[in-house]
Parts: C-alpha cells; sequence; structure tokens
C-alpha cells in the first residue's frame, strides 16, 4: 500500500503506477478527499518498500498481509476519514446508506405474465429491485434449469422481458450469471450482476463480472468462512470494482439429528463483516430456511443484526412455482415483512447514533 | 398415547397407567380442561394399543414415533386447546410470556463483592435473572474451574451469596450443575438449573435435574441438530418435569479461512423450535459470538427472531473477568440491550397479532 | 431410462431417442452386450411412459428419480452384466483396473528446469501420470495464480512443457482448468482434464470440459456431501462424456479446538461412492492434510479403503516451491509410499475376490 | 514443568510437590530411568517458575502452555528417552505396541446366552477385548437404554455375564459409563472403563472414571477437534491415570445432499495424534460408518493410517439386535478383518522400521 503526499501530482502517481506494475503486480488508484491511496494488486513481497517511499510524491509505503486489502475498512480510512460504508447507486436507490434495500421476485422466470405479475406485486408490497433467475445452478441436471438453458435466443427474450418489467415499474433488475460465457449478454440487460453462492469462488467468473463495472453482488458460498468470502470480493475489487454487494445466504447445516432448515442462517456474520469492510451486506432467508414459515422472523432477525437490506423470493402462487415454491411468499406477506423490518431498522439505527 | 373420554374417571385413568406399567413403560399423565391424556415414556413398540383402544374411559390408543412427543405442540394440543405455548414461572417472572426475559450476571462468581456488584448493575439495566457459574466446564484441566471446584465448602458458600444476592434484589437466580453430584446441592439454593451445551448429551444428569422440580435451562450442545436438542429436552419431560428452557447458544462454525465468531448463533432454530415445541426458547449471545462488540446486533436480532429472552455475560470491568472476559459486556451496555430488545419484541409481537 | 428389446433395431432406437427430443429432454444409449438402455438426460416428469411402452422395440420404459442416474451402477448393469467398474484408459493406463495409479508432479508449474527434474523423479520412483498446475484456484487475488495468470503466451509455454515432459517420460498429462474460457487451449495439450474441489459445482464448466471427449478427472468440493458430488460428476455423463474419474480430496474440518489437518480425507466416502457408481475413486492426501508428515499414513489408509489411486504432489525441495511447499513430499519419499500402497492393494483386492 | 536433577532424592523430591501445592497446583511426578520430572496440574501462571528453579535438586523449572502436557510426547521424553509410545496392559493383552488389538462384541448385552455366543465368535475369530454395552447412551429417551436402564440388580446381573464370559474365554472385557453413580458399580467387574463420545465432554465422569487406576478408553466426540479431545484425555492424566486409550469413532457428516455414512470417520486424526501424545489411538468403524458393507474397508484403512486397534460391533445374527443391527458384522465377517488388518499391520509397520 502506497499512501501519496496530500500535494502529490497526477504525474507522481502515474509514475508510482508505473513503477509497481515493472514488479508484476497492478495498482489500485484511490482518490479520497484528503489523498490518494494506491493499494498493490498481487503478491506485495515481490515490492521493495524501501524503494517506493523514497519516490517523488510518496509519503508511506508499507506491505499489507491481509487477503482482503482492497476492500477493507483500513484501506478506506486512509483516504475517506468521513463514512465507514460505501453506498452503492443503481438508478435511484441506494445500497448501503440507511434505509434497507428489498429485492424481490421469483426464484426463476418463468413466462412473461409471470414476471410481470409478480414484478407488479412486489412494487406494491415497497421492494425496491427486481429479481429473476434466468441461468439456474442446479444440483441435478435433470432439473429444471431456467430459461437460458434453452438456448441465447430464449434466454434474450427472458432478459428483455426483465428490463422491461424493471422499466416499467421503475426498480433496476439483478439476474444470476452462473458461467463466463454469459457475462457479456446478462450484462446488456440488468442493472446488477448477481453470482450466486455456488459459484463464489469462481475466480475467473468474478473477474469477467467485475469487468462490466456494474454492481456486482457476491453471495457467500456455504461452506466459506468470513474471511474466504471477503477474499473473493477481492477478486472484484482487484479489478477496479468497488460496487461489490455482500450477501449473506446460509451456510451448511452441522449437527446429529435433523436441522428443520436447509442452510444455517449466519447472522453474526452480518455485524461480523460490517467491522472489516465498508461493503454493504444483505441477507437471503429464502435460500437459507428453505421455509415459507419462517421468513418473515428471519427477515427481521436480519435486519435487526444490520443487514443493509434483503433478497427473498415471492411469487403470486407458491404452490405453482417451478422452483422453490416451499421457500417463497407472496407480496401480501412481503409487504408485512417490509412494514416490520422498515421500523426494526430505524430502531437500530437510531440506537446507534446515539 | 392414550386420549381418555371427557368423562373419564379417576379410577378409569388409574387403570391405564397400571396397565401401561405392565409393559415396562411409564405414564406421563397430563390433564386438560376438556380432557386427559396419557403419554407414553418408552418403547411404544411394546404396547398393544387394540388392547388399551377398549379400556374403560379411553377414546383413543395410538402409536408416535417421533423421539419427543411429551414436549411437541400435538401433544399440549390435544388436552389444552388455548395456549400454544407453556408460560413457565419462577417467583414473579414469567418466561415464556410476551416480555422478553433478560438473565444477566458474571460467567464465573469470583468473590461475594463481585457477585453483588455485578447483580446490582444487572438489576438495575432491568435484567430479571441472576445467573453466575460455580461449576465452570473448561476445555483444559489447568484452567479456573470456577469455585466449586475448590470443596463443597467453598461451593455452598459461592451457592449461598447467589442465593442472597438474588434475595436481596428480588431476582431469582440460576447457576450450571455439571456433574450428577453437584445436583442435590446446587437444587437447595437456586430457583433454575442450567445444563450447559457441553452436558447436553448427560441423559443421567438431566434425569437427575428433572426429578429436583425445579425449572430447568438446556442449552443445545455445539453438535446437536434441533431433532436432538428437542429428544434430550424430552428426558427431562419423561420425568414429569415439562418447565424446561431451551437455550441457543450456538453451533460448530465451519468455513474455509476464519470466520471472526467463536461459534454460529443459530438463529433460525428460533422459530423453527417453536413450530415443533410449547417450551420457550432463549439464546446466548454471550458464548455464540465470543465477541462484546457483537452482542447488542446479535440480542436485538434474537429477540426478532422470536426468542422469549436472552442470557448475556456481564461484568461492571470486563477486563478484570478471570473466564471470558472478551465477550461481557457492562450492565450500562446491558441496559441498551434490554431497551432495543423490548421495542423490537412489542414489534414483533404486535404484527403476529394481526 | 428406455430398455430396448435385444433384437430392437437401429431404426427403432433412433425413433426413441427422437421421441425423447419431442418432450425436450436428451437421449444417453448405452450399447451393452446383450441390449441397449437409453437413460434419459432431463425432467423426467415430461415424458409419458407408457407411450414409450409400446413404440417398436421397447421392452421397458421407466421413470428413475436420482439425481444421479447415467452413472449409477444400476445403470450400467442393464446393458453391461459382466464387469461392475470402469476401466479408463488414457494412454498406456487404465484408471480403475487392479492396479493402482499414482499421478504426481509439482502444486504448479513453475518452469520447465523444475518441472522436468520431478517428473523424472516421480517416472522412477514409479508414478503413471503427471500433474502440473498452470491455472490456480487461490484464495488471494494477492498470491501466485499460476504461469497461466500471465497471458496467453506463458499458459501456453507452461502447457508444451508438460506435454512434451509427458512425451519424454511416457507418462500421460493433466493440468486443473478453472475457467470456461481455459477448456479449449488445456484441452490440446493434456490428456485428462482436472476440475478441482472449488470448481465442482461450476456446471457450465464442466460441460465445456465433457465435450472435449477426453478423460475429466472431478474433485469433490469440501462442501459436498456424496449425493451432491455425484450428482456434478452426471453433468459430465449427460454430455456423453462417461470417462469421469473422481477425486475425494477432503472435506470442511469441524470441531472445538485445533484440528491438526487442512481438510478431513473422508475415506469412508470411498468404498461408499463405490457402492452407488462404476466410476473410479482416487484420493488426494496431499491437499486434504495440507501436511508431508502424513502423506505416507493416508495414502496406505487410501488405498486399503479402496481408492483405484492416488494424486500426491511431489517436489525434489518442498522448501523451495513457491505454493504448498508443506504438503509436497520427495521422488524417494514417493517411491515409498507407491511400494506400500502396491502391496495393500494386492492384500484388499485378493480378499475381496476370496 | 519442574525436571529434577538425575541425583535428586526423594526428599527433594517430596519437597517440590509440597510446595506447588502451597499454590494450589497439583504434582504429576513421573519417574524415569535417568530422571524425574514433575508435571504441574493447573493454572501454571500461578507459579514463580524462578522461585522453583532454586530449590535443591530441581534442574529446570518452566511454563508449558498447551492444554494437554501430561500426555504429551515432549513430556514423556523427558524422563524416558527410550520408547515414544506407552504400552497399556490388560490382562495378558498390550494395548500400543506392534500389534493390533481388536475389540469386538455386541452393540448392547441383551442376555447371558446372546453374550457369551458372540463371545465365543468373536474370540474363534481372534478378537482379544470383549465389549458388551449396559448402560446405552441414546438419543431417545423412548429407546431400549440397555439392561442397565432396568435397576441395579439386573445391571449387576449384565455385568457379571460380561465378566464371567471374559473369564471363560480369556478376554478381557470393557463396557461403557454413561453417569457417575454407575463408575464404582462398573469397576468391580470390567478391566477397561469406556466412555463414549456423548460424554467426552462430562469433565465429571472422567475424573471420577480416572480415579479407579483402571485403563480408560476415551471416545472422541463427534464435534471435537483433535485439540480438545487431548484436552479432555488430559481430565484423566490429571488424576495420575496414564492408562488411556483414545479412540476416534466419527465427526458430525457435513455437506450438501445426502452423505451415506452416519458419521465422517477421520483417519487422518490417527497419524495426527500420535505426532502429539505418546497414547494408543484405535478407531471404530461400526459407529462411524454405521454400514456393515463399509467395515472391510474402513478397517484396513484405520490399520493402516496407524491405528493401534479397531472397536468393532458384533453379532451371529445382527438382523436380531435390538440396536445398531445394521451396523454390526458376523465373527466370520470379522475374521476376514483381523485376518487383513495384521497383514496391513506387519507391512506399515515394517515400512517404519527401514
Amino acid at each position: 500500500m502506497i499512501i501519496m503526499k496530500a500535494e502529490a501530482t497526477e504525474k507522481e502517481i502515474a509514475n508510482v503506477v508505473k513503477e509497481i506494475k515493472k514488479y508484476g503486480l497492478r495498482a489500485d488508484v484511490s482518490r479520497g478527499e484528503f489523498r490518494t491511496v494506491i493499494g498493490l494488486v498481487g503478491d506485495e513481497r515481490k515490492i521493495p518498500f524501501s524503494h517506493f517511499a523514497v519516490l517523488p510524491g510518496v509519503k508511506e509505503a508499507m506491505m499489507v498481509e491481509t487477503p482482503y486489502k482492497l476492500i477493507s475498512k483500513e484501506y478506506s480510512k486512509l483516504f475517506d476519514e468521513e463514512s465507514e460504508y460505501r453506498t452503492i447507486k443503481v438508478g435511484n436507490i441506494s445500497i448501503g446508506g440507511d434505509e434497507p434495500i428489498f429485492i424481490a421476485g421469483p426464484c426463476a422466470v418463468e413466462n412473461r405474465r409471470q414476471l410481470f405479475k409478480i414484478a407488479e406485486g412486489i412494487k406494491k408490497a415497497g421492494a425496491h429491485i427486481l429479481r429473476g433467475g434466468i441461468f439456474k445452478p442446479r444440483s441435478s441436471v435433470h432439473s429444471f434449469q431456467g430459461l437460458g438453458a434453452n438456448g441465447r435466443e430464449e434466454a434474450e427474450e427472458a432478459l428483455s422481458w426483465l428490463r422491461e418489467a424493471g422499466k416499467k415499474l421503475e426498480m433496476p433488475v439483478i439476474t444470476e450469471i452462473r458461467g463466463e460465457t454469459q457475462v457479456d449478454l446478462v450484462a446488456e440487460y440488468v442493472d446488477i450482476l448477481q453470482i450466486g453462492a455456488r459459484n463464489m469462488y469462481d475466480q475467473d467468473l468474478l473477474t469477467k463480472a467485475a469487468r462490466k463495472n456494474k454492481p456486482v453482488l457476491l453471495k457467500r458460498h456455504f461452506g466459506a468462512g468470513i474471511e474466504e468470502f471477503l477474499s473473493f470480493a477481492e477478486y472484484i475489487a482487484a479489478e477496479g470494482n468497488k460496487d461489490i454487494i455482500l450477501c449473506e445466504r446460509g451456510i451448511l447445516p452441522i449437527g446429529k439429528g435433523r436441522n428443520y432448515t436447509r442452510y444455517t442462517l449466519d447472522l453474526a456474520a452480518i455485524p461480523a463483516i460490517q467491522k472489516e469492510t465498508y461493503l454493504p451486506i444483505l441477507a437471503d432467508p429464502s435460500h437459507a430456511t428453505g421455509r415459507r414459515d419462517l421468513i418473515f422472523n428471519m427477515s427481521c432477525a436480519a435486519i435487526a443484526a444490520g443487514a443493509g437490506g434483503l433478497m427473498i423470493e415471492t411469487h403470486y402462487d407458491p404452490a405453482e412455482a417451478l422452483v422453490d415454491g416451499q421457500q417463497m411468499i407472496t407480496p401480501d406477506e412481503l409487504k408485512d415483512v417490509i412494514d416490520a423490518c422498515q421500523r426494526i431498522r430505524r430502531l437500530v439505527v437510531s440506537n446507534k447514533e446515539t
């Protein structure tokens, strides 16, 4: 990490960047109100810090040995002493601010009518962002893989419905990318690129998605510790894209005997992550519990734990859904969730301020 | 399970109980407003249900094959059609009602002065029940094991401080029993017997504690699924003691890389357990997270998830504590927690009613 | 699953395949000595089995609802009543036969000299297949990612060393593909495509790799149960490629307190998997334990458990390796491992025959 | 830890012990061929080591801060430079030597005839020690809890059968103690006291069992890391009883999808534990897998991993067993296991020596 002097010139900054590249690393230049900080992407042990410390314009040069540094609070504090958290703007929605953000919609887009009907329902319920799966990651090759599996034409059609529904209802839209070949296509149609839990470790996909310069929502893998979750978010930041929205969606259940939930929603990860990084973090109670009857309680709990918002699967008739019906709630139930969560959020935020 | 007719006489009930014993099982007689239900303790496959079905006064006789039936909602609904949950009264405190209950105090009782000072602090902060460890379960034989390890005399002295503090401040008191030989002694001094996570599987201890006819607080083992947790609570109910307070305190963390919390607080277990049993369930954010700076958020989250109360380690000077200082909060911090939790509880409960 | 009559004609088979496609599924045609069986790829609930049962040449048509059916023993037994296991031939090596197969080599290819020196060492030690990582999956974007990270030219150079070393020493070669864009390139140079544990869930990568019609070695994800591991292997089989080599490499460690191994090598998964599928399964004690001093014992144990071979990281000077030095053994140590394992294998196999 | 001079007198040793007690700790005096070492039981931070270093006869006084020190190799090497492992003698059987030891018998003792018939079968098969459960730990209070649950008289009768069978067939016998009140009784009848996985954390039970001065077989809890397993074995050693036999019996399974084994047999724990302690370690493939058809492979694997023996549930007619029939093998199958394991053991041990 290279901290530049307040009075460092652009030329001096460019020179440091050039020097960094000589050693086979990349530079992450962050310009704050008071100073510029240059993060190093790559193996810092190759860098002769004493040499960098005396380059023109450099105030300090030091090694940072954590696997996530570009997304750490320590890093952002160096150039932005004011705000502790990053706010990510998508359309007229701010993720990471005081208001909790609700992403809702069907697990899988099935047809135009289904998507629009649900989109209208969640809009009325107070949701902010529309989700809908087109490329579905599935445990079995023999299960429905989403409309995206039926070839590029059908994939584009489904993506265009999503974009259209978002425009009509003035909601940004998000969908999951599961493989590298889907990134370019999907990025044309949606506002936020989602990388699912199962793909969290897919560093080539993360890198490719990051380069689209759109916000990326990254879900924690169900086998990843917090450190590893953040280390993979760092792959996105390393491409210069800091618009990363983290999402806790449950880790592997353990324990003798049945557990009654599909995964274990690790809510303590939420405040723990907020001590480490400036990035916003949401929770997904739908996939975590796999149970419609636990969504209300776990939504309230996630917001109380400090989540900046929720992703909730919604369907006007869950029993009819092709995928994951047992965990979806209706738009009416969503409204109750949003109302309660907003009141809890105000309570938790106001308490923090006093 | 034997459901008696509404008009069944005491003699008929006694006769059924006698018949059950003949087959080597025990009877759990539950008298409700409308009818009496007799649960069977033991292997129901030995029972000839067709024979029981025609005994005088019997309405229905049927096999129930779950490992927890005496504590299940199905069982209680048979004789009590009104209330879904059991309220456990200790002194003037009701556990399992609308008001969340806060159990606070030091991890370990160290001396009289320390205990009284903390007790006064938590009383002022609004806590309802005083806790203090005297027999401490520890991973290392070389660590401080609590004053109870210094022989019966010191154990009794510490227990008497606890009782005295409780009386003075009008708070019921609770402490942990770790081994069978401690049960009789501890039961003389405290209002609630606590069985810690590590002893959850100790069925002989559970049985012995149950027989004291005092409320038993049972913590979930960090390796136990919900089904197994409830199956061991059933050991207490099988002794005729249904005053069981469950407590979620975190399960084993998993995941590659560091996790930043000591255990994983499984908050979804709380509403999931409330679907299964009429027993109240609390949460212990102190042991679950092992981090003082996460207590506020995780307390709020536990209450939002539906917990009937919290157990929180408290110390006027956490840095000075002999055990677990890094996870204790001060009485002032406890007050903030209680205030926020009470407001969240009202919000969650009122929402349920509408 | 459609079982054809022994006397079914090619035309009848083609007709069934055509019919299957009409319903949006794909057909996996397996021709055995006695009969032909047609597996269905996709959602079998869409198929009217009664209609298929009466098509010309069809003996039986039935639904199979497991997530892995094309790789199941049940399926292969229908058309091949003789052999229980599939033998995969690569060059003059047979994987899945009586002889245990040893894949060895460096964690990462660092330069030509290093690769050749190690390759010669392992050849002399008795290894059969040469491994060497070029695209390395890493937890930290700041760590060495393999020579493949330095652009296509360096990647090809490293791949050509691998191919050259293999030719010179008459050993098939294997390397890992981490992202879809690497598949075409890597398939030009190596004999076996490896998909690492972290990419096990990457169904697009699996599909793309399967289509190269080369054997694919698939490692179990550290968070995957056996059922899920096999379900993802099925993604490869669904492309018509049954040359799949499974590899157990350790699952997430759990437990309070330190565990002293990096992962938990799940050796019981090996015989358990052999009851389910005809595919060969190997073990990787290097990544599983992360400890050089446990490799000998755990190699012997894996072979005793029934593994068809091992993948072991080897380096002439582990201390000098850029990646994972602490878990590599020398060629001399490898020789001891191979000798002991071959003797154990003979013992275990001979016992099975009696 | 206090290392005495070679020429230290008994009086000097006694004086050091007396001094230790003054500080509230206990002394573990180990006399080796060359010198005496005094381990400290309790919190060593209370000890002024500089004061002890100058006491008469003391060579060195130093703090050791691991949770298991009395059972560590470092400790034993100080006074016994010769042998790396402890051999525990029970009757004419040596546990911890070159020969693998086989403990076999029924899960639960059901009646005299069943026990004797099985005992004869396992003796003929080559087993060394007879096991049989009388106090059974069970997940459900409604399941068969062993004959010990029927009162003291039946418990004693079952114990006397065990003793009688052992005498008749010249095999030491072992049974499980589940609660403190069973220790005195059971110790009268058996040669080895077993503490099951579920009771591993029950420090009061461990302490009480240790004091009977009989070998104690301690099973690893399914949620315990290796460090914690050894830390609880230390509770036994702290009572002066070093005749501790460790036993790995599987840890909690994890992973999405079904796992096909009841627990995960952590075989790498075996060599890892042998690097830490001089105590012998066995494996129990019956409870670990819960599957009869995996016993042969996993037994061979455990011995290959370095286990000093196995505990295997055996029944002449598994289908007839009241408990755990699906995981028991017959005496004939046991013979095959023992034969194969003995050959593997010779192979592994001879390899170590060269």
